[in-house]
């Protein structure tokens, strides 16, 4: 629990080039990056110019200071009045702000994240009060600051891979027909948190037979079956930082379409690590991919996003599922990114995917933690 | 899995008396309540007229056909296509309309839920590229349906709050100084999904020592020691329905203000469980907690919220510490909520929260589960 003042300076830094006033942070993940831990509510302001600011309930007040050290915390009583805090602390930036640092007729910017943990209602309750200010997203300086991962960061990217792969383990050990999703899943979620997992930052995905073919997945009662695919998914946390291993296996014997898929998906695999080198992008990596499944016969079942960037949140920047005009964006040396996002189902029948972490390196790819590739059990 | 056309229709019933074309859901509880399961990626529009319309991935199609036996699914192949798929289906149930069913220069209304299941980014994509629709808050609609509890709701709350009593046995079992909260929480989660539960609907609480001040809480590796207060909430979910068990323990014997506490909280239950009847409010059960306080020298110390709506979110209406204007909602015969919610703490020492599923009746609250009130380890 140590407050990072090196990011922050840069975020400062990155801020100043938008014209930003500050960032208002409500997410895990850029609170967790800032401050050296989260907390169920994470509410903090990291003006362009000062200290960070910290929002909390008045009976966390004298905990706060004591983990953070942190001189300026703002409390609050009631939930509700949370968002006044917000306000005032932007009037007093507002305040100090140098007259004529803003064009005539601009409001200043504050930056925010707009992706999953940021609800609807919550954005258009600062924009009410708020009026003064015009709320954009903090991705131009969040993204250029998160993407690139620092070496501790790829060390507990690693760990949290060597975490899945023990719970990868467990599930094979336990993959036979009979059992259900729920039961495996109940015993690698307990082997994953036995090894310093805080939970997993994905429901856990055990899909089966002609549930394969989901491009997300969930664990529930059906039963597996001889002969059916079953690809699952596993993503523990540790420390914040978040893993994702996925496999596929073939209880029994794969038929001929099924060997087809694995073996076009490990080719699929094989040409992306090798791309994964800086400035390719992810469209260009996605372009690969379908000419493998072009070759094989399967080209009108591939489907784009073979990967993603990862770290403190599940799929960071470039997260191309999510966010198309991610596809554009070119990779750089020492981003993590996971290959083997996308599913490659024929609908009806069943689906693959196998999924690991890399480092981008100049020479493609390098894996962050090794598991075999092994599909049948 | 089956499709429930009773509420189905109650919704249509709903939205035509608030001039709602349709709903657009994109959260779990809604799906769930309305189709009887959910999907990683749950879409679906329920038309004031006429069936739902689904959406899924092409690859899901046929998996998606056969568990809801449902004959218009939309499918769609990119990650953002989906986005198209909405507008279209809009476009025609717009091209539906009788002529004159629009007052002159008023857009027509979809409901949509602006929760915390609906980040940001989606609301502003779906208003860019609707400009012909008035998006709005679905909550008209979905809390006059969901507010009040069925039979069947009720009695899989109970069961869920079963298994968090099954948690809570472990957790009582294994609480000793020297113990993390990361390791009892690992012991607990395995037991509640053996035991049934799919996850958990927030993170686990295990908040020790100073910690206990929190409003909401985490677990992590900070050490139980003798004499702390350790605040415990446990939420599993089972088959989507949440369960909100709390439970307060001194590690050794209470002293003077750790026993002032516990009191003055099961004080406040008392009070608030003899008033869980038709047409109270939340805040008056707040105002009824707070003269508790007073009387007990703790009033500086009270804060709002003793009590919330539960059911397939952790927080239903109404839920006033999200929205304070449902202070005013009134209660229902047969709604389920929890007493407990708030966190009575004095700064820098400690707090406590003891928190149960009750039934509103005409008689006052009735318990779903009732769980020993034992503090003492």
């Amino acid at each position: 629990m140590k407050i990072n003042h090196k990011r922050i300076q840069k975020a400062q830094h990155l801020m100043k080039g938008q014209g930003m006033l500050g960032l208002m942070i409500m997410n895990h993940d850029d609170y967790q990056y800032f401050f050296g831990e989260t907390r169920v509510q994470p509410r903090a302001i990291i003006p362009a110019v000062g200290q960070p600011i910290f929002i909390c309930f008045k009976a966390e007040e004298q905990e706060m200071r004591q983990a953070f050290g942190a001189e300026e915390i703002r409390v609050f009583i009631h939930v509700g009045e949370q968002m006044i805090d917000v306000k005032n602390s932007f009037q007093s930036l507002l305040g100090n702000l140098p007259s004529g640092a803003l064009e005539a007729g601009s409001k200043p910017k504050v930056g925010m994240q707009m992706l999953f943990q940021t609800p609807a209602f919550l954005v258009d309750l600062f924009r009410k009060i708020n009026p003064q200010i015009d709320l954009v997203s903090s991705a131009p300086v969040m993204d250029e600051l998160r993407m690139v991962k620092e070496k501790e960061e790829i060390e507990l990217l690693r760990q949290a891979q060597e975490i899945a792969a023990l719970g990868m383990d467990k599930l094979r050990e336990l993959l036979e027909p009979g059992r259900t999703g729920h039961e495996i899943a109940t015993e690698v979620t307990y082997e994953m948190m036995k090894a310093g997992a805080s939970g997993t930052s994905t429901p856990l995905h055990i899909n089966s037979g002609i549930r394969s073919c989901w491009i997300h997945g969930k664990v529930d009662q059906t039963e597996i079956q001889e002969g059916d695919l079953v690809v699952a998914d596993l993503t523990p946390r540790f420390r914040g930082y978040c893993a994702n291993l996925a496999r596929t296996f073939v209880v029994g014997s794969p038929d001929k379409k099924q060997q087809l898929l694995i073996d076009t998906y490990l080719e699929m695999i094989e040409v992306t690590r090798k791309g994964l080198k800086p400035k390719v992008t992810g469209g260009r990596l996605d372009r690969w991919g379908k000419e493998i499944c072009d070759k094989n016969g399967l080209g009108e079942y591939h489907i784009g996003g073979i990967s993603h960037g990862i770290g403190l949140r599940f799929e960071e920047t470039p997260a191309q599922t999510i966010l198309p005009n991610h596809r554009t964006v070119k990779l750089r040396e020492n981003m993590v990114m996971t290959i083997g996002h996308t599913i490659l189902a024929i609908p009806g029948f069943g689906g693959v995917r196998f999924e690991d972490l890399y480092l981008v390196t100049k020479k493609g790819g390098e894996i962050l933690y090794e598991y075999p590739m092994n599909y049948v059990v």
